[in-house]
């Protein structure tokens, strides 16, 4: 699937998190908290931002969608890896 | 400056998250919750790795860095930008 690779940071009033927590799921992997990551297609990025909007309030929460490409993902961990991509290359 | 662009997102017990977040200030731009983004040079990526093992526990915080070539930095913000960055090229 040529997509992209997407990392999603949210910093969401706790009456919405779960909401929004439950949606990403469907498309990315959860990485550590409000963290997640994956790739998805450019329609399933539209709709995920349509989703997002509806899900939010843009005038109290904050969400930071980071497009890099795949092959320039540099990852490292300290500590704890809550849950590890294995990449399928 | 050639540097490294960095992200890092941290999931840090409460008794230590003020100290980490109080260093990662002197280096980078804090974005919103546990989050923190900006450019550095190699030298100062590895002394903040050193200290932020110091300053944190590994068998129960989580730090993750994700190194992204500055050009292909491509962020969407949903809602409220706790720290916009102004890109000087």
């Amino acid at each position: 699937m040529v997509g992209i690779y997407i990392l999603v940071i949210y910093d969401i009033k706790i009456e919405r998190i779960n909401k929004v927590y439950k949606f990403l799921k469907t498309y990315l992997i959860w990485i550590q908290n409000s963290v997640f990551e994956g790739e998805i297609t450019k329609a399933q990025y539209k709709t995920m931002i349509i989703k997002l909007k509806e899900l939010t309030d843009e005038d109290e929460d904050s969400i930071i969608i980071y497009k890099i490409p795949k092959k320039y993902l540099n990852k490292e961990v300290l500590g704890i890896e809550k849950n590890p991509i294995e990449f399928i290359l």
